[in-house]
């Protein structure tokens, strides 16, 4: 039984679960669907109520009976490096490939499904409430009184992107940004604001969950550092320990969104207590591991391995 | 209890719905995406675990709490109309406006989670083997070989895009073309296609599915015609029975890929068997019923307006 691994070239990370994997003696195909049609080959058959197909990458081939998991990475846009490349040719190659994919029964860490669900930010809050997680007070608005209105009622809050920051090139970054007490917010009218009350920090909280194994790492924050991915807080990443109280909701989040990975973000207080700040069905982990030492790359290796799931679709 | 149509001014069918709905004495706000921020307002609070959102367009305010269902018909790209419109202010109102909507109780027709799924069409020929129906063999490959080869075993065979048109301007149609028997099958290696073995038909058949209720109409095809949405049949669609062997397969279609509504196309040969043609989830009906007079906008409007489900999300 075999894992695929949907992915660019310059994945790294993808390279330690490779590796992983290669140790357990478990086989894979790994595939750009960029280098489909060309370097990479697909051909599926629906004959009476039958059903089945095979993939060829770098001298490899899997079939649809002999596929355990997927394994969706950073795939690359559909026959983006193929011959005469075209929007159409990659939409034809797009629908090709995961209409494919989406008929066997191969187990998905993520199904783009339920990951393109989980990209939406103000979803993932509703799903962190009903989880059970402590979750800041946020708003999300274009009027710009009710901006006003929730920052007075909060004092200190900060802004923050709910798409991330534009595509540009040069890249720009959008940390989020605590607001000043004067804030004019007219400009809430422009498009949809993300405002939140802030946490007062003592550290950041990376929650990496692979199935139901969870690796939690901190990272002490500097005095009044705002956004932990920025700037260097003179700290480490470490491991600590996963309380229950966080363990449920963390279980609880991923069956309602339906999630086999996800990076978890949360702000420490001084209390002790973690924030849910948000959900990264795709986020990396290689940081983590690089520095806790914390096995991650082994438990994907480990939930991709597993047996199929037998059950049709 | 308000119904929120997100579609374009344009859209006539969503008026034939909107008509239904004035009738029934429902509420309703109709919304185009494309028109927020700017014409259109939305704000949401997501505070102690509880939920609170609103949004305001042509002078209509709807609460999520008082939020029925949403039909999602042809709505514009987020913020499209908005002043300094961008690929970031798209996204950026995406997120908020879906990921609002998300987190309501509301009724879809169909959830956008679904929907995209639903438009994998090799993913649909395999639900449709799931749920009992006749389907054509059908072949998807980029191997020259393997495609000759299914040529060979069924004799007459048509090749379909998997995608649709490309989107160019002017638009080109793709229709279903019969192939010659002496079809050279190289260019299969430059992009994979979709072979099905042809089904010699003398009707056309679009069956319309609103919840469990099933619209059939039927247009009888002109002699030699391959794809029926080319070319004048000399014919009229005309309402025609749905058999029971016909309706649980759709039922339990529509139970699989998780969707409210869906347009099926079958061809029917001259034995009087369906075949499974194709399903599109946001297919068109407004023609069926100029012609037929059967009371689909109704049947879509009752949907609507049934309560909401009240379980969460």
């Amino acid at each position: 039984m075999t894992v695929l691994v949907l992915t660019s070239p310059q994945d790294v990370t993808a390279d330690m679960v490779v590796v992983e994997l290669h140790e357990r003696g478990v086989p894979l195909v790994r595939l750009d669907p960029a280098d489909l049609p060309g370097d990479a080959d697909l051909s599926a058959e629906y004959v009476h109520g039958d059903f089945h197909c095979y993939l060829s990458a770098q001298g490899r081939m899997v079939s649809s009976r002999a596929l355990r998991s997927v394994w969706v990475r950073r795939p690359g846009e559909p026959a983006a490096h193929a011959h005469g490349t075209s929007p159409w040719l990659s939409a034809e190659t797009g629908q090709a490939l995961y209409g494919m994919l989406y008929s066997t029964t191969a187990r998905w860490m993520n199904h783009p499904r339920q990951a393109a669900q989980a990209r939406y930010k103000p979803w993932q809050l509703r799903i962190a409430h009903h989880s059970g997680f402590a979750v800041p007070p946020t708003l999300i608005t274009t009027f710009p009184r009710v901006a006003e209105e929730f920052a007075g009622r909060y004092g200190r809050v900060v802004v923050k992107s709910l798409s991330g920051p534009p595509r540009t090139e040069p890249p720009v970054s959008l940390p989020t940004t605590l607001l000043e007490p004067d804030t004019d917010f007219t400009g809430v009218a422009a498009g949809p604001t993300l405002l939140q009350s802030y946490v007062p920090k003592r550290a950041d909280i990376r929650l990496t969950c692979i199935g139901t194994r969870l690796f939690a790492a901190r990272k002490a924050s500097a005095d009044g550092q705002v956004d932990g991915r920025f700037g260097d807080t003179g700290h480490a990443w470490e491991p600590v320990e996963v309380a229950d109280r966080i363990a449920r909701p963390v279980r609880e989040f991923m069956e309602l969104a339906g999630l086999a990975y996800a990076a978890f973000d949360f702000a420490e207080d001084d209390e002790g207590l973690w924030w849910f700040l948000e959900c990264n069905q795709g986020g990396q982990f290689g940081f983590v591991e690089l520095e806790t030492g914390q096995p991650i790359a082994g438990a994907v290796a480990d939930w991709l391995a597993a047996p199929p799931l037998g059950a049709p679709l």
